[in-house]
């Protein structure tokens, strides 16, 4: 396998953990950027209630500027049927919806049961297939705290295989296994990627979306990847975090991992300069949010030469 | 492979890229509580001129408190012959020459020519011939720059294989792979691994050294273990760096390395919580030294359990 996607989450789930409200027009600017520089499938918010997460607010706005940007699959977070209405209205084409294999995280992090979730996905696909085939999003349901709760502590393995099996059925296109909490090790990741595949098939589990709370991201994307997942989610500057887990970091960094990849020959499309620029659009809008990433700091190899060969 | 040995290096390659000297009695405190947290091998320091390096003119002095410690291998870096003499005085188990595969590293490193640092290998394991041979410390050449050069570039594989297979004509035990400058890449570490073993033989080549200044030193560290590797360098709080790579951190963080391993269920004998109160240490004797490490900042997950079995 010789190329990847990478899914910049920063625009959703690095901004809706930062303290600051990004203005509107800086995040447009900054989705601009992102894409140009070579990204090309981009998270770039959340439908949920303003109240809870003000962060949010703009979701739809930027949602159609992103639908904008060509060749850009533009998605977004949804944690019930009304945002995914409000999703389609703006255009996404992917819509994910998060269910905590963590029963006790579910009902903190979006109010519902496991029935529940399983309900909205129902009322979700219903909704996407009742729309012209050319117009239908791709829909996902994401496993969070996948490898382990804060709250819970470890989860056992039925549990994730019971979740991603009852989305499936529920109408998602794809599963998507989520450490949440950064709880993850290579050895789990391998583990559950082959036990989730063995459950729903290989081609509902392409992709995963990790934390490197505990400093083992990208040897958990390097695992993740050698057992065949091609899309990974990250963040520019490694944004977000975790409130409920003090000096944590929050996703993986997108320029350490499109670096891990093109200086492995595994192509991801993205001109890393040019991405590692993007980090001014967050410095100027967010100035007291901490920006993580080591290649930033250390600059590329004397003589790096990125992969060659075209992004999946 | 169920066990690894952790090779902490901060007493030497750490506190040698310090600006602070590390007082001496600061110095044997730390690495009495990093033996007893669980580290069975502690590079304490090198002999060097302590014009260049007054950060290691106490190593003799450091390397006979360590040789005290029960159970502990003590290992030193040494230079050429007379750095040798000095480990042996000072009764180390083991001793590392290091050979920059860039020859333009190698002059500016230790002022000596590939030539020039086989002859002092040759030099070096005569006179470790010529000990009594329960008395013979393991005598190492590490292949510094290995997987590329901030002054050459990229480095020919040949020149690898060829510095190896003289390290070991010239009567070293093993050779060691060094990523002195954070160049490698998980298939580059594969790939030179494999290419290494097959030129020296497995037994020959045990042991990687590691730096993190682009983000990718667990995944290569998983890389090669996934590749037979047992022994692996790195240092608490990643302390180090690089003098010409501003920005830069160091060593792959030993409290992130252990924490993979064992929640991977792969042993290292250490005391993951001892382990972290030993940068109190570092922040006492060093406080204007940045420290790196997620682990110790997110706490270990709820409910994890090291794993069981002994250490290599």
């Amino acid at each position: 396998m010789d190329a990847v996607l990478i899914s910049e989450v920063g625009p959703r789930d690095g901004l809706q953990n930062c303290k600051a409200v990004m203005p509107t027009a800086a995040k447009k600017a900054w989705i601009s950027a992102l894409a140009e520089a070579g990204l090309k499938e981009i998270e770039v918010g959340s439908f949920v209630s303003p109240k809870l997460l003000p962060q949010m607010a703009d979701t739809a706005e930027i949602a159609r500027h992103a639908c904008g940007i060509d060749g850009l699959a533009v998605a977004v977070l949804v944690p019930n049927l009304k945002g995914a209405q409000l999703a389609v209205e703006a255009g996404a084409h992917k819509i994910t919806l998060p269910m905590s294999v963590s029963e006790t995280h579910s009902l903190r992090n979006i109010r519902r049961t496991h029935d529940q979730v399983i309900e909205e996905a129902h009322a979700i696909s219903e909704l996407i297939a009742s729309l012209p085939e050319d117009e239908r999003p791709d829909f996902e349901g994401s496993l969070s705290t996948a490898f382990g709760c804060t709250l819970e502590g470890p989860i056992d393995e039925k549990i994730v295989l019971r979740c991603a099996e009852r989305l499936i059925a529920a109408g998602c296109d794809e599963v998507g296994l989520s450490d949440t909490t950064g709880y993850a090790n290579p050895r789990a990741i391998r583990h559950l990627i082959k036990a989730v595949r063995a459950e729903v098939g290989a081609d509902r589990l392409t992709g995963v979306h990790l934390h490197n709370t505990r400093g083992l991201g990208l040897a958990n994307a390097l695992a993740a990847f050698e057992e065949g997942i091609t899309t990974f989610d990250s963040s520019l500057g490694g944004l977000g975090g975790c409130p409920t887990a003090p000096g944590a970091s929050g996703n993986i960094v997108t320029e350490d991992l499109v670096f891990m990849f093109e200086s492995m020959g595994v192509a991801t499309g993205v001109d890393l300069d040019r991405l590692m620029a993007c980090r001014e659009f967050l410095e100027r809008a967010l100035p007291e949010e901490p920006l993580y990433g080591f290649t930033p700091l250390a600059g590329l190899p004397l003589g790096f030469r990125p992969a060659a060969t075209e992004a999946a």
